[in-house]
């Protein structure tokens, strides 16, 4: 297969964990015949010092071309105090979204047997834990009308919904579910607000279509404690925007192996693949970063953009190897002899 | 002192641990020479059998003329999966919020040493905990302009702030620290919401007027994270009302004493004082609840607000020995002998 992959390395530490990614996929590839156009484009903060713009219409033409989008991390910390910056990295995050039609994001959180230890949560609560939300990603409060009234002094934001989004996000919600242990979990607010009734009842309204599928609702702040006490006992959740962004990012750190999960975002034109953890500016360079996310989220592009499911199980089959033989970055080396970033790289893609 | 107390017991479980609060808070009184008037009166589901209404007009009136509220728990299954519902209990305790101007909800999140292994987190996670929340209560998405529009098929919610209900909250916030240790984190979504900017920008304004009080300006989605990793990390922490509804939640369960935790609604006219924990329908009637919550409650309501630090004390003090000799409901005996609600709050009104 030719595979047109856009590379969109970003900020931060962002370049040298896509290095790895890059370097796995080109073994994969080699290994089963495929052929990786990469190409390469701007954004975030680099993009904003290179052409002013986070985003830029030539990085989107790149991605509207592509096959999927390989993506690192953008945020810069020259940006972290200001928040009323012109122009910030997460604008161009927010219009990538939107632009590519990224409405879903897929976010797993599983646990490593050798890593469990690492978990903020003891050993029984988080043992089995294999869970992934479906976090809606164009529409709510993040993208509704906002601004100021009554000279600056009150400030608003929208969050609007429409049916049809729910349906679009819910649907994949109701797929997922079917794939695996067919649970589906609706979090919402809708005691409170008026877009959680929509979804809530969209929701319902589609159980029909998928009579095998066993579905609860919950209130988001019920879910946040639920996640704390008894990860395990979820499966597929599905939520919008602003819960999704709480909730996944609660969800990432109960496993104790936030370095290693990544992400897909499913879009419209194209798809976008991603580690969960942010650019990390304090190790810029250092060659110290865990690559693994990076190298986990390139599986989940062979598998979910390609449908070559052979050899995103190559690439999970080599990072559990690497784990098992402790070739990891010092995050993860406890006492041990703690790899560079590349030294990780290199040794997957050479035990491919 | 004469004390006019109303007193909310509401629906579930409610009406058994606010009896022992009340049994707590009559030996207190006696002992230090207090004489407490107890109005009763109707709240939650119960009200809406009574007279078709979860917060009505008579109740409103008794809280008003009240010093302060002693609120048990509202809500009931029948009311659960009906979102749709014309008239709900929450509807209730939403308008007694807006009504009473119950503009800061006060949540502590702190340990018991002798509980410590209840939490879900390892114990050098937790130890040493001790935070509190300020959530704003009334304003926001929650009460902001909602409905639908195009046949139903779009809804909507607005979120508004203005800057005199922001200052309002962070100044209490800045207080509270100031009688702590001085750290104070303001969580938001600056990178996103308008609102979030006008928190921000409006809390770094007051920082002047509080020198000595070190600010921290953190994302909620950083905060979910944070949380569960190193919540002995935070003091004080004040945020807007649907990230406070999320993140107290959360916080409440990693202490393992949410039976336990009590908290406070300042007001306009009056201030509220309540267990964390819900209404727990499966318990109601069983003489199960564990009371603790409800009276560590009344102690706050003792020392915020009748300024009674010594009363409040005792009530603390006598709850300490009965989790020390072993006094304690189901959800904390263990293997032990597991008392009755109402034999825990009598072992607590005689050994005051
Ligand atoms: C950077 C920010 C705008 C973004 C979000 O809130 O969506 C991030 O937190 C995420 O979850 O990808
Ligand atoms: C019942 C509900 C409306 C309420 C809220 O969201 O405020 C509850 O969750 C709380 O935190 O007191």
């Amino acid at each position: 297969m030719k595979l047109n992959i856009a590379l969109l390395a970003g900020d931060g530490i962002g370049p040298e964990v896509i290095d790895q990614a890059v370097k796995v996929c080109d073994a994969v590839a080699k290994k089963y015949g495929h052929e990786i156009i990469w190409t390469s484009a701007l954004t975030g903060a680099a993009a904003i010092d290179a052409v002013g713009e986070p985003y830029p219409d030539a990085t989107h033409d790149i991605c509207m071309k592509a096959d999927a989008v390989l993506f690192g991390a953008i945020g810069h910390p020259k940006y972290d105090n200001d928040p009323s910056a012109k122009v910030r990295p997460e604008q161009g995050l927010l219009k990538m979204r939107k632009k590519l039609g990224l409405f879903a994001n897929v976010r797993p959180t599983f646990t490593f047997p050798s890593l469990i230890e690492n978990s903020p949560l003891k050993r029984e609560r988080i043992e089995g834990t294999n869970l992934v939300f479906l976090r809606e990603l164009t529409g709510g409060i993040y993208f509704g009308e906002k601004g100021r009234r009554d000279e600056g002094t009150t400030a608003y934001d929208n969050c609007v919904y429409t049916k049809a989004e729910v349906i679009r996000l819910a649907r994949k919600g109701f797929e997922m579910a079917m794939s695996r242990s067919k649970k589906l979990c609706c979090v919402d607010k809708a005691n409170v607000l008026e877009t959680s009734r929509l979804w809530r009842e969209t929701v319902q309204e589609l159980e029909k279509d998928y009579p095998e599928v066993t579905v609860s609702y919950e209130f988001v702040d019920a879910v946040a404690m639920r996640l704390v006490q008894w990860p395990n006992s979820y499966d597929v959740l599905i939520t919008e925007n602003l819960f999704g962004d709480i909730l996944t990012d609660e969800a990432s750190v109960i496993s104790g192996s936030m370095g290693l999960m990544p992400s897909a975002s499913i879009g419209e034109h194209t798809s976008l693949f991603e580690p969960i953890h942010g650019s990390y500016p304090q190790a810029t360079g250092l060659d110290i970063a865990n690559p693994l996310a990076t190298v986990l989220s390139a599986a989940m592009m062979f598998e979910d953009a390609f449908g070559l499911k052979e050899e995103a199980d190559a690439i999970r089959n080599v990072v559990d190897k690497s784990l098992e033989v402790g070739v990891v970055t010092e995050d993860l080396s406890g006492s041990n002899k703690a790899y560079k970033t590349s030294e990780v790289g290199d040794w997957l893609a050479n035990n491919l």
